[in-house]
């Protein structure tokens, strides 16, 4: 542990609503001086936790932004990065700790936060009851050649899936080819579900077959849960059971 | 929404420490009557949460607590269903659901938690910034052939695994099981890490390779991590980029 006061922490800081914040994550944020995020992210946090110095920059300056809050850290100043959901999952820590070689004398701590494979699933019912994979479908910074991959080897191998940035403005047919893909493995009838907006204003749910998936239009907001051979729907919700039932 | 009183919270804790959870999950524990959970939850809990009723059963007692929990909240108790980690991964909410339909009056509200793959990351580095599958290595509810073909899949796509349950009195050697499984796709250098009581008093932690790994014993306290072939260990972290870097 170092002492001398240069504290960089990188916040996942769940959904966005207060209340599904960790202690940890508000405490890191009322502690520092300034915080960096993504625009959006920053607007969401703003109104929570007025009184600090904030920095936001938009999508693709990632590493403008963990350059910013390692020379503010530097310069004395408790900085928290933020990150909507957990701060490791698609979020800033990996990118935190390959620039952190530069400015070794900052300390780094990482808070994790509810990502929205959790989040989204207390919204669903209990999707994720059983072994699951998480995929990003945006081939900006991963080749399409190898999201394919691992598309197919989730299914083959029965897993439940959650999709993350499952579609854009650019990326309209992405969702499409995913269940084309999962459709090589995995029954057209099994249970899906979308999440958008999760725990924000405008919260919706959906649950559906994996052919209406394919058909279905979601954006950037939209988290999408594909079941394995065993989820089922209950009560209007989605459910991976885990075979405690029948003990 | 019904508005009978009848309210059943499924709440996951996180790792165990107050600083933790989510507001969420402790405004749910602290409007409860009721907190039933396995026996080693209820001890982390109760000191955090005193002047509460407790109801604590064994492993393999799962669905006993589950009607216990539905059974009081119809007596119009709130009652609080406590999980560790997060309470749909490998958590309680699945089976109630799956119990819920005898018990319709009571409304169920699932609270979600950070789980072990995110508390453990933030402690080892960032293993999790790309996509990644959960895996237990329980066999108690699951059939081993399952497992391995998970495992199979897992490694064929390239993916970072986080592996929980992986070891219990009984299932001294599943772990070297599936780095056996693992190692067909995966190099014997692939950057692993171990983390052992997350959160808790005498948390641990280590980096190693797949190979040492295999040689390497863990307990049920442990959660695994198995990197994909982009993971790397930077200022001693386990780290897998994203390519942000390079954008």
């Amino acid at each position: 542990m170092m002492d001398n006061g240069m504290k960089l922490y990188v916040v996942g800081f769940g959904p966005g609503s207060a209340n599904m914040m960790t202690l940890e994550a508000q405490t890191a944020i009322l502690e520092s001086d300034m915080v960096i995020g993504y625009t959006a992210y920053v607007d969401l946090i703003k109104p929570l936790f007025p009184g600090k110095i904030y920095n936001a920059t938009g999508m693709r300056q990632e590493k403008d932004r963990v350059q910013m809050a390692f020379a503010a850290a530097r310069q004395g100043q408790t900085v928290s990065l933020i990150c909507s959901g957990d701060s490791v999952v698609y979020g800033m820590a990996g990118l935190v700790w390959e620039c952190s070689e530069a400015y070794s004398e900052v300390e780094v701590i990482i808070v994790p936060g509810v990502t929205a494979a959790l989040s989204g699933s207390a919204v669903l019912g209990a999707p994720l009851t059983n072994d699951f994979c998480v995929i990003s479908l945006s081939d900006l910074l991963t080749p399409w050649e190898k999201i394919e991959k691992r598309l197919l080897g989730a299914a083959m191998a029965d897993f439940v899936v959650a999709l993350y940035n499952p579609a854009s403005s650019k990326r309209q047919d992405y969702l499409a080819r995913a269940c084309d893909i999962l459709l090589k493995h995995k029954s057209a009838d099994t249970v899906c579900g979308i999440v958008r907006n999760i725990g924000r204003n405008g919260e919706e749910r959906r649950i559906l077959t994996l052919s209406e998936l394919r058909e279905t239009h979601v954006d950037m907001f939209t988290t999408v849960f594909i079941g394995c051979s065993e989820t089922k729907v209950i009560q209007g919700k989605m459910v991976t059971p885990r075979g405690y039932k029948d003990v």
